[in-house]
């Protein structure tokens, strides 16, 4: 490939990176890999480079015992190993960009800094939302290490000083404010979360949110939905009281904020670089700004979503150390991959659940009006005959040419890896006919000869091609009004709840009872449904043959319940 | 999609299925969704269906305690779900194909049954070797659940009869080999493994089986490698001794031979279908055989090989029920999915190993003579700050221009993950460069930033364009001969064993001890190595900079000493 000759380096004589962790160190690192002559200095404003931020929370519940653990760097050992320099405590206050240098302040000294490449990191700021009383000390964040640091001594003298159970308000019930209550909870603390939105993780899916719910409830988490933190009132001896704005008080030792992030995109505004919306920095696909001189990545800048083709800032560590790598390619006048756009991709694992997801969410598709199709599954994660088979909550959504748009998957075991696949598939621009045609790693520990993700593609190529049209959770109102409901599960099943009005025959005896259906359904559509949709495809084309104008209820009952736990309760 | 109304079926009248596993029963399954009217008859020989052949060895192990776990259906629940015509021991002898007519054979009766469409599903027979001997009663097969009943009736026999532990040989060491040495160790037999080839699992490369034979060795499993079964002779009380090509002779209260399968063509072939290389059945894209109104699938068929283009049988189970989705689409006039060139994918759990493969391995690269450059690395198979972080060793070849021919992994967890995203990778034709930008799901219990894939993609881009040379461990000779071996290791992984000759400087003192590689190397290229290849991949890097002939050892000390355990003896 090579004859192994050194090629001469032409690349910028200083480097100077602001922001050192992931994007940032990323590109520090490449940087030097591939220019062994150039100064590269990176300027982090805090005490910490190259933290594990995505960590925080493990350290916190006690899971990741050693702080040291979190360090993955420090200047001394970035310093011996690619010769960098890295200075902690030295934040740059502006970019002079006509004379091409940054003005740093770090304590009481302050000092300019020529480059002639300049790589932004800067990441994103915690939004603060606009509750009374949110600078009461026994509120935190959960961003930095020094937060971490003061959660974490707090926690311990609630502990230690409480006769009775400490109690912790978490606001926000995104990705790391579940984090955060998994970790309290190991703490000992009894945790109350407050979501904004109607369901918690409001990235996913409302139809599998109830599954995080229930797991959240069984640990005895107090849940507010659809309800925003007013105030922090001083209560009765140093508990707070977080007043909701449904009037509900809450009782408060610790509240941690996670309302979301906003890109700390200043430095570039006030220099003049232009910014996209959301205040994100703009960068071309090889991470330059609109300073040819000047890169940016990470948290701060501008994506698009690969999906939608919207742009915006998406806070995510997998992208950032990748444009990092991307951008030290660009300064350094190499071939760059061209930037990819951006999946989402996203998982969390919350006590013994996991949920993940990848693409567009059926929310994100509905408000940008692209037309798509919903398949739910609910399949073991290994063959079931196998001890141990746990069931995967399966969702997935494709455009009516057939081309996978996104998915979602909550279970115990086996979703992240069914969900690194789909992202795979989906960067690949595959269809439904894809996904059934994809050839997975099977032995009965691992899978099923039929994969759940063949088994999306089968379920999608059903119904697009009209072999087996669905109805869905959301057409209850009608289907309850207009059709017949044919549940063809067995009595057991049955008798454990069921639709009002629905005509009970198992799918079994079907092709037996026919007649029973003509009539029931007197000249209407039938809406089918089963457990999962498996027993019910076969009814409804069972129906279908027999000239009945039938629909199979997309993720049965189980999503159906889900999604309207009032029809079991 | 669809306005719900049912579309008239056209299909055949009778569709005759020979054989009831796998591929014929997705296809009859598959047939009856789509078609409500036609008759289906299932001939199966032996008396079961659809049984799960790759749970046998689970178990014998007695993992899958009940027996009846591995019958996922009777003709009766078939006869239920599907109105499908099921007949156990029912076998065909021959196809009139004038006539469209089969004959079977059931027992003392024989009949006729005409069919309009007619698909075979033989599968494979077992391979018996010039093992003299073989008839023995304490000689088995792990195919079929007469099989397993077998194997696991003697076994019980020997437990309960004998003082001593009884002793087990297997021979042949491919996936349905070691997961019965398994199952008969969890047994308690001692058991020894014979392999023709020079490791276990030959369709893993070579540098990857020592792992396998170290687990197997630390299980006190019997390694006999590079060697045949001669002959079984009956020795002194109901022991048979295994003679082996060397000489070696083993006791063995039982054997199980599982030395490969060969297509049951002998019904196409008499009916004079065509055939193939390897005694394959030859289909078209649709399954079809050289007989318009034949269809056939499974391990009996000839597929194409996607990466080297080889035509042959490949005996999995994932692409055997696809293609009986395929063929009924095809036999009712349904649009078909064009059938997925294979390949290969497959894994196994030994143990506490998993062991998978996609794809060509480096073996069937040479053999085609497909130029590839291969890429070793040995991440953790999560944050490595996360606990319980496993090291997965993984492989993989591209092509010159960055495609992805094969990959191939051991470890303890996280392999079918990254094996799956690669097969996935494989089908989409994805580049070095594609694997660099994949977005997979990234929390610290599930992977890394720059998870092991993204790893892959980096490393193969820089060995690609020339940024870091590597060498291999088979070029070790020429390396210590021709050229000086720098190792960039700790002081204490130095100490602990080193390649003779070799000048150590830690890579975190190379810069400031160049002068000692110029004196060393006295013009002759530098050979850099560290554990896994990262340290040494950035001294690689410093020594290019400073116009040395350098080159990186791909996969490091661990794969040498993996291939080269005597460098460490």
């Amino acid at each position: 490939m090579n004859d192994g000759t050194p090629r001469p380096e032409h690349g910028p004589r200083r480097i100077v990176i602001v922001g050192g962790v992931a994007g940032g160190m990323s590109a520090a690192a490449r940087a030097r890999r591939l220019d062994e002559r150039a100064e590269i200095v990176v300027l982090e404003q805090s005490d910490y480079v190259s933290f594990a931020n995505c960590g925080l929370p493990y350290h916190l519940s006690g899971e990741i015992e050693r702080r040291d653990d979190l360090l993955l760097h420090t200047p001394a050992s970035l310093g011996a190993a690619l010769a960098l320099d890295v200075r902690t405590g030295h934040r740059v206050t502006a970019i002079d960009r006509a004379a091409r240098t940054v003005s740093v302040t770090a304590g009481a000294d302050r000092y300019d800094l020529a480059y002639d490449a300049l790589l932004l990191s800067p990441g994103a700021v915690a939004v603060r939302p606009p509750i009374d009383g949110l600078d009461h000390p026994a509120v935190h964040a959960l961003r930095t290490i020094p937060d971490l640091d003061g959660v974490d001594e707090h926690v311990r003298r609630l502990v230690d000083e409480r006769a009775e159970r400490p109690r912790a308000v978490v606001i926000g019930a995104g990705f790391i404010g579940l984090e955060a209550v998994e970790a309290l909870v190991a703490r000992g603390l009894e945790v109350d979360v407050v979501e904004l939105a109607d369901h918690v993780l409001p990235p996913l899916d409302a139809e599998l949110a109830p599954l995080l719910a229930d797991e959240l409830t069984a640990r005895v988490v107090g849940l507010y939905l659809g309800v925003s933190a007013q105030a922090l009132n001083t209560g009765s001896g140093s508990a707070l009281s977080v007043v909701l704005s449904d009037g509900t008080q809450l009782s408060a030792d610790l509240v941690l904020v996670n309302v979301g992030v906003r890109p700390a995109s200043e430095l570039a505004r006030d220099a003049g670089l232009e910014l996209g919306r959301h205040g994100a920095i703009r960068v071309d696909e090889d991470q330059r700004t609109s300073d040819p001189h000047i890169w940016a990545v990470g948290d701060a800048v501008e994506v698009v979503h690969a999906v939608t083709g919207a742009v915006g800032p998406v806070p995510l560590a997998g992208p950032a150390n990748r444009q990092g790598r991307r951008a030290a390619d660009s300064m350094l006048g190499r071939r760059t991959t061209p930037q990819a756009a951006v999946l989402g991709t996203a998982i969390i694992r919350m006590f013994g659940l996991t949920a993940a997801v990848t693409g567009a969410s059926q929310l994100t598709l509905a408000r940008a009006g692209i037309a798509h199709e919903v398949v739910r599954i609910h399949p073991g994660h290994h063959a079931r005959y196998f001890p141990g088979a746990e069931q995967i909550h399966l969702v997935a959504s494709f455009a009516p040419d057939g081309r996978l748009l996104g998915a979602q998957a909550v279970g115990r075991d086996g979703v992240d890896k069914r969900i690194d696949v789909l992202a795979t598939a989906l960067r690949a621009g595959m269809t439904a006919d894809d996904l059934a045609e994809l050839e997975l790693a099977y032995a009965p520990p691992y899978g099923s000869a039929k994969d759940p993700v063949n088994m999306l593609g089968f379920v999608a190529q059903n119904v697009l091609d009209g072999t087996t049209p669905q109805w869905h959770p959301s057409d209850l109102d009608d289907v309850l009004a207009d059709t017949l409901v044919l549940d063809v599960r067995s009595q057991s099943e049955f008798d454990r709840g069921h639709l009002k009005g629905a005509l009970h025959i198992p799918h079994t005896e079907l092709r037996g009872r026919l007649d029973e259906v003509h009539t029931a359904a007197d000249g209407r559509p039938v809406s089918v449904h089963c457990a999962s949709g498996v027993r019910s495809h076969i009814a409804t084309r069972v129906l279908l043959a027999a000239g009945v104008d039938a629909r199979n209820l997309s993720g049965g009952w189980l999503t159906l319940t889900a999604v309207r736990p009032d029809l079991i309760a």
